[in-house]
């Protein structure tokens, strides 16, 4: 493993930072992290019914954190909130690409009108920020090529992709006529502890999961040869605190990515070696055959290069360490 | 001149044809069109104050047509407009780059929510609708090589294109995925008769139309040799309806251009063969130069391999026509 460019903890103690949607699964693992490592951090979540923000994602340390409920799409409150603070990661949003086709309108406001109140919060009241914006490999569609570069072109499949797409070119844009220290991740399937497990419509990685930690029959769609890279969600904060304290990411889109890819049916294998379950093969539902969007990888490279950043988990050590976690908190996220 | 590859007059006759922004610019000339080859027009304007719309625009053929006055920023009322309509040109937007970086929020209502609610309108009330959204060369951005082709990198420099390029998004998404007959046009910069030129804001062609028809002094932005590709409103009126017509449009992303660029100087010398005025060239304004892209034209030979189309009046003939119009209407455009 190549040691990171930098350390980011250094960068990170004592600064004030504001983490939205940190009550949610990406967000609540930044949340603790920045914790530990010494940050002031301020949570701004709506936890909106089935999104994944849920207060319990935050204990045993849930005091430590300033958390105020609040709904980016209402733009003004949020002006106070962006004031002095250092570092400001932006995570909330809708996540559902199936929920996005069906109600559009709600994916916009908490996609597009959210990202754009919080730009503009920034570029008023705090144009000094330094701002990470997680985005997603869906903006990419059905690749023509893998794996995938960031300048490959977009080319989105439902919805979901546009805004998240949208969120991506205000942020670049902010950074370009404001100076606003922004950078844009394309995050890929991520799987970890506190994700999720519920809402069956949050992505595969959950699904499976959530009926391998249960002990259910294991339901694949199609012939499970599809290919994805997956992220533990410790390597997805990694990435993230490195993009936020390396200046020579401000102003870029950034892949992450795995070191290899996997197919879905080795995701399984892997969660079969701590559960035990049995797997069935089922054709396509018609609304997902819509937006799937075959075997998926990214070109990692320019992450890797500006900021030494490559993922510590491999898919064996990450399952293991997740099964662990949900298994010692099954009351919270198995029942 | 190639002839087109099909009269689209003869498809649209008798047709129920709805015109978003239909008292615009664009939208007023398309209107008057369609009515000419006997279309049954319906004309949906929300006559925002200073964004073009005026009924005088339809003078003196007004009562030709069903007027319905709605934001289309709420959905619902859109349900019942878009029932029953043959064909849909989508033109009602806001069109100011500046006003864009003002006030995004209000170009996010007016270009995304807008289109967005059309679109889910159609899947809706009316997939079978063909669908033609008037979208803007601005979503490339600053060019990476001339002419541009619909396929290079789409590179947004304001909210304004970051907003339109979603809007061709949801057309594109609700062709894949319902099946509603759309295409999208980007056009560049469009002058002609019924153009909004009191309002400073609505792009330099305006701009400079107003300054010459005043015999004001004509002020250019720097030494005036970036070169566009100007359309004369007849050629994108031929352009819609043909694009509407033709089923190998449908899905499609296709450019619109001139037979060859013209420098804004050239502009301004075809204008003075027919006004008299004084020319200044004046350093770009800090906000005027954030968002100004260089020399930009396309590459429209998609269109042109598709439908047969290519603009019929050339800049000095175009010109000699617009002036002729404004002269004649001088208490309404000019006061």
């Amino acid at each position: 493993m190549t040691a990171p460019v930098h350390r980011p903890d250094a960068h990170i103690a004592g600064r004030a930072v504001l983490v939205t949607g940190g009550l949610g699964f990406i967000g609540s693992n930044l949340a603790l992290r920045l914790r530990a490592v010494g940050a002031r951090v301020t949570i701004v979540d709506a936890l909106i019914p089935e999104h994944g923000g849920d207060l319990r994602n935050l204990d045993p340390h849930r005091d430590d954190f300033r958390i105020e409920s609040l709904d980016l799409r209402r733009g003004p409150p949020l002006r106070r909130l962006v004031r002095d603070q250092d570092l400001i990661f932006h995570l909330a949003g809708q996540v559902s690409h199936g929920d996005s086709m069906r109600d559009p309108e709600q994916d916009l406001g908490l996609n597009c009108v959210s990202t754009l109140n919080l730009v503009e919060a920034c570029r008023h009241e705090n144009p000094a920020a330094i701002l990470v914006f997680s985005s997603t490999r869906q903006v990419y569609g059905r690749p023509r090529r893998l794996p995938v570069h960031e300048d490959d072109p977009v080319d989105p499949v439902d919805t979901n992709g546009i805004h998240k797409l949208a969120g991506e070119y205000y942020h670049i844009l902010y950074h370009r006529t404001y100076d606003v220290r922004s950078v844009v991740l394309r995050l890929t399937n991520t799987y970890g502890p506190r994700q999720q497990l519920r809402n069956e419509r949050q992505g595969v990685t959950s699904v499976l999961l959530f009926q391998a930690l249960r002990g259910q029959r294991v339901r694949l769609f199609g012939d499970g040869t599809q290919r994805r890279d997956f992220n533990h969600v410790d390597d997805v904060v990694d990435a993230l605190l490195l993009a936020a304290t390396t200046p020579a990411c401000y102003g870029q889109v950034l892949n992450l990515g795995a070191e290899r890819p996997h197919s879905l049916n080795e995701f399984v294998a892997a969660l079969s070696r701590h559960c035990r379950f049995e797997v069935e093969h089922v054709p396509f539902p018609d609304d997902r055959k819509l937006i799937d969007i075959g075997d998926y990888y990214g070109d990692w490279s320019r992450l890797r290069a500006a900021t030494g950043w490559r993922p510590r988990l491999d898919l064996d050590a990450g399952m293991r360490q997740t099964v662990e976690f949900f298994r010692s908190h099954a009351d919270v996220y198995l029942r």
